[in-house]
Order: structure tokens, then C-alpha cells, then sequence
């Protein structure tokens, strides 16, 4: 993170004060520090947008009622290998944890499993769950549906989330292949960014309000929309588009959630959906035995030999050459569990008013 | 398929045709017949790249002795919802439909299901699996890995294939959901089809062998590479190499297939790749039941509802406005059941010159 204006907190000091937070208004304590793990993993691993930054809209969510603090969340639906999980309108910070225990169980008693969520809220890093599977030596996945922000393709409005899909495997002497992106060609607060600084979009972020290339960030911004990855037809954009689809029928048609252009929104500023077409946010979580496979050492050496060959690549041209998905965000933890997490001042802003409404010391 | 110069077959034709050949070559009668299916089907649905267009590389790789016309197929390793399958170097055209239908037998009973392939061979159209599924009521889900083709981003050599995802969603009065697409930005295919016009290349479709962006199709096709979807960093790039990551591991390093610039080529002329680090070809299989998620008329109902909303979003200016995946080669289908499948005159010329050898009638 550029900037001389940043100033570190140490994660734990930001677990602290985002759990007692989430307690302030009225979330159990145990739910509380998972919530506030989920978004200070974030932080630690330099995805920035999904951490303390977000600590805000889920309070005032929370304080609005329009979050349950404590949800009944139960499985409502249960084979062996698939069950389906309602948040009971709880924190994505919460309910998504515990609906990615119950694939991790399934998957280990049954070889695979994949679990469907409704009735839930913004889950944060969809990253955070996949790691969890590991922490259990299980390849795992996790997908959710978002309020709507990308025009499908040929499309001038705003009717698919950004829709991300997180998946990771365990290596052996390498790290774990841990690979986390949204399924729009960029995320809406890069075209914020760009829209500051003045500076032009690249081409295939999105389009104006009549479905035309944007090139400018305000058109993106005043009634037009992202484009899934690819951008443009002739980028592939109608594979990012299909991409964006699936995420949204396996977490939200399938489920019984909220869908499309109808998933409730992550800020209080923004209404309710136009149309109620089933409840909350969704998400899918999964996991598979790496042994109904393969034996388990044996995928460990492969997984460690294919990520030597991956990042013995000839590099391109003028490039830091091949990256192994999830070395980023791994390089960033280790940084940061040294230096503390950078906040910027208006995130370092947001908490002392937090701070102040509160209470609960912080800085 | 556009020329005044294509000839029409009947699918029924063409299937037969193509029987015969694989059985010319010691291919069993029920395998020749499930080969052939896979090859007509997807000349129905128009993705004419893996119909009988591709009919002399499997009949070369058999008749050279590079695939098995006679495979054990056989369940290695079976948990619950999990198994691996052994393809005993067949035709991916018996193997892929055999172990497609494990995953099917085995969603049924558990739920939902994952399965692996190693020692397979080219499967044809990824589209073909999750429609089996769909023929049983159930979501499905496909994909394999394939001969590199693609530089992950930021490299400069042909590292990984185009590695394609096809998944499935039934509906109730509305056509399903066939989502299918390769990992890569465009085809190499089309990369060719620019090369033979004297076409520019899009950007974002490939690299020269420095890796730097490609602006003539020669530059990819002499020594250069495939983008991954997304093309360059800008464009998300590295969503789409993520993206091709995930297949690949999942259909190679976790099975025991090849993997990665080790996948064995689908072309005669082209030599066994420089490492074996596994055997053959990978796919994996999925498949879950909608009753573990939701009560399955509902499901068909937002389907429809789904599918009704996004092909009423608001058209970009200038546009045919939004497709919903599977249209396309739905509608292929209805045209083609009716006027045949149009066929190029390399093509004819390629299944005349089988029928010379063979001694099958054709045409």
C-alpha cells in the first residue's frame, strides 16, 4: 500500500477492537471474534477492500436492523455430500464460517461435499473459507452472489455482482496454490480510484449507462456498469459473463437467496432490492478428500513440482515473470504480521469514530 | 457457419460414419457409437471445432497406437462422493462419458459428487458431460485440462492448455443453463482463422515468444502463446490463468494425469511432451442434486424467473442485447436437426479421404 499517510496496527489490536465492535451491538462474543477474524485475515493477507475498511457498513447494517446479530443458523436441507444452510438473516461474518464447517465435515465423512447458504449477508474474503479447508488438508472452495454492479455482456444495466470464486490447494514443501478473484473484469473501487486521480479506464472495465465502452471512470460510475472478465466480446467477455452466472444460480438461484439484479445491498445508503425473490445473500461452499483421488503425500509433491514449473516460466518482457496464485496475498501476511496493517486515513478515520460513538478505545 | 461452399449432412450421417471409422479401428461397437455421439452432438450444437472435424486426429492417434481402442476403464479410488477413474488410455470420448456417468450415479446417491480422470485422452466438447446430467434431472458440471497452449500471465512460453469448464443448470419452461467455455481468451482456432485473413489480433489474445502482447496472429502461432481470459494484468489476466490454474490442477495434478505443459498432444505430429509427470490426459466431473439445495420445481421456477430477468436486461447500444448461455448452440440445434450439419470442404475432403482408406461409404 503506497502513501506516507498510512499508519500500522498491529492485526491483533484490530481483531480486538472490531470483535468488541460487532459485541457493542449485540453480537454473541464467540460470533463476534469470528467475524472480526474473517475481516482482519483480510487485512493481514493485503486485500485491503474486504477488512477493517468494511468494519463500517456492517455495524451500521447491524445498528439499522437490518442484520440479525443472533441468528438461529441451521441446516435446512442435509444429504450426505450437499446440504443448504439459512443465515437466518445473520453476518456473512458469521454465518458463512459455520456453513463452511458443515461442507469441511461432509466432505471428510463423504469424499466431497458442497454446501448452498441463504438468507445471509456479506461474507468478506471469500478466500478466508478455502484456507480453512486446509487447515483440514482439503482442497476447498467457496463462491457467493453480490448486489448487482456488472452489466452481463451485451447488457446496458447493472444485473450480476461481482460474483467471486475463491479456491485453494494444499502443497507440500510450497506453499498452497490459493486462488481468489472476482469474476468482473475489475472491481468497482479500482474504477473509484481511477475516477480520483483523473485517470482514463482500460479498456473492457465497463460501459456507460447505454452500454457503450466506457472510457472514463464517471461513466462507470453515473448509471453505467463493470463488464464481467474479458470485457468485450472479441476479450471473452460472454466467458466471464457465463462465469458470473454460474456463481450467482449455484449461491442464489439454488439456495433460495437472493439473486442477479435482486441481492440486497452491502451499504445502508442503498434500498432494498426492486423485487423480494428469496432471502438475503447467497453463497456455496465445498471441499473434496484429497484420497478419494490420489494418495495425499503423492498430490503434495505434485502440487509443490507443479508450482517449481509454473514459476520457472520464461518471463515475459518488462515483467516480474509467472506468479503463483496466492503468493501475493501470502507475501503480504508475512509483511504485515511484522510491520502491522497499513489503514489509510479515512479507513484509521472511520474506526475512531467508530471508537468515539462507541466507546471502545481505539489508537 | 457462413460460405456457400459447406456441404450439409445429416447428424444421423455423420454419426454413423464416424462409428464405423472407430470401429474400423478396433474401437468396440457400443464405444464407436458413444464416440461418435460425442463428436455429432457437438456438430449439432455448433461448436464445429470438436465435432467430426477432429475425427482424423483420433483415428490417427488410434491407428498409430497412441490410444487404446480397447480400454479397461475401471474406479481406482471410491468414497461417497468421490472417485477417481483410471481411463486405461481410451479414446476421452469413451473414457469422459463413462466416468461422467459415475458422477452421475454417484450425486444420486450421495448428493453430490466429484470425480477424476487420469490416462484419458481428448474428450471432445466439455458442453456434452453437464447435458447428461441435465437428461437425469441433476446440475452438472465438467472439465479437463489440455496440450499447453496459453502463457500464465506474465509468462513467456505455452505452459497450460485452454483448459474448459462446462456446467448445467435444468429449468422448468425455459430452455437450461449450458454454460461452456475454454479458459483461454479466444482459440487458437480463431488465432489461425486471423492468420489466414491477414487479420490483426485482438488484444489480449497472445504473446510473442518474448511475451510481449501479440499484434499479428504469426507472432502467437510462431513459437508465441495464448492469453489466458482477461488477456493482461489490466484486463484480469491473472483471474483467467487462476481460472486455467484450477482446472488443471483439478483435472491433472490431483487425478495422476498430466498436467501443465506436460499434457499429452492432441496431433500425431506432434511429439510426447518433454516430462511425464502423470498419465495422459485429465478431466474431472461433477454433479449434485437439486433437492439437496431447494424443493426441485422451485428451482426450475427461479431458473426461469433467472433467465426471463437477465434476457430482458436493457440492451447495450448497437448490440444483439443479452444471450443466455446455451442459447447459442440450442439454437444451432434446431437449425442443424432440420438442415444438417454444414461441413467445410477441408472437412469433406478429410472424411472422404477416411472412406477412401476405410473403405466406409461417405457421401
Amino acid at each position: 500500500m503506497p502513501g506516507d499517510d498510512v499508519r500500522f496496527y498491529p492485526a491483533e489490536r484490530l481483531r480486538e477492537f472490531s470483535a468488541r465492535a460487532f459485541e457493542h451491538l449485540g453480537v454473541p462474543p464467540a460470533d463476534a471474534a469470528q467475524a472480526a477474524d474473517v475481516l482482519v485475515a483480510s487485512d493481514l493477507r493485503g486485500v485491503d477492500s474486504h477488512g477493517v475498511a468494511r468494519l463500517r457498513p456492517y455495524l451500521d447494517l447491524l445498528a439499522a436492523g437490518r442484520i440479525n446479530p443472533r441468528p438461529n443458523v441451521r441446516v435446512v436441507r442435509d444429504l450426505p455430500a450437499a446440504a443448504t444452510v439459512d443465515g437466518d438473516n445473520g453476518l456473512g461474518l458469521v454465518v458463512g464460517p459455520r456453513a463452511n464447517e458443515v461442507a469441511l465435515d461432509k466432505a471428510e465423512a463423504a469424499g466431497a461435499a458442497w454446501v448452498g447458504v441463504s438468507n445471509s449477508n456479506h461474507f468478506g474474503m471469500a478466500g478466508y473459507y478455502p484456507l480453512r479447508a486446509l487447515d483440514r488438508g482439503l482442497i476447498g472452495w467457496a463462491m457467493t452472489n453480490s448486489a448487482p454492479l456488472v452489466a452481463p455482456l451485451w447488457g446496458a444495466e447493472r444485473v450480476l455482482g461481482t460474483n467471486p470464486i475463491a479456491v485453494a490447494f494444499p502443497a507440500g514443501e510450497e506453499p498452497p496454490v490459493v486462488i481468489d478473484f472476482a469474476t468482473s473484469a475489475a472491481a468497482y473501487g479500482k474504477v473509484e480510484i481511477a475516477g480520483r486521480k483523473g485517470a482514463p479506464l482500460p479498456p473492457g472495465w465497463g460501459v456507460d449507462r447505454d452500454g457503450n465502452p466506457a472510457t472514463r471512470p464517471d461513466q462507470v460510475i453515473d448509471g453505467g456498469a463493470l463488464l464481467p472478465l474479458g470485457g468485450t466480446r472479441d476479450g471473452g467477455g460472454h466467458k466471464g459473463y457465463g462465469l458470473a452466472a454460474l456463481v450467482d444460480i449455484l449461491s442464489g438461484v439454488l439456495t433460495g437467496a437472493g439473486w442477479g439484479p435482486f441481492v440486497p445491498p452491502f451499504a445502508l445508503r442503498q434500498g432494498e432490492p426492486a423485487r423480494a425473490v428469496g432471502r438475503g445473500v447467497g453463497h456455496a461452499f465445498g471441499a473434496a478428500r484429497v484420497d478419494g483421488f490420489i494418495d495425499p503425500s503423492e498430490f503434495r509433491r505434485r502440487v509443490d513440482d507443479w508450482v517449481r514449473t509454473l514459476r520457472a516460466t520464461r518471463p515475459a518482457a518488462g515483467t516480474p515473470g509467472v506468479v503463483i496464485p496466492g503468493d501475493p496475498e501470502r507475501l503480504a501476511e508475512v509483511e504485515r504480521r511484522v510491520t502491522g496493517v497499513p489503514l489509510l486515513p479515512a479507513v484509521v478515520a472511520d474506526l475512531r469514530d467508530i471508537s468515539a460513538r462507541t466507546g471502545i478505545p481505539f489508537d
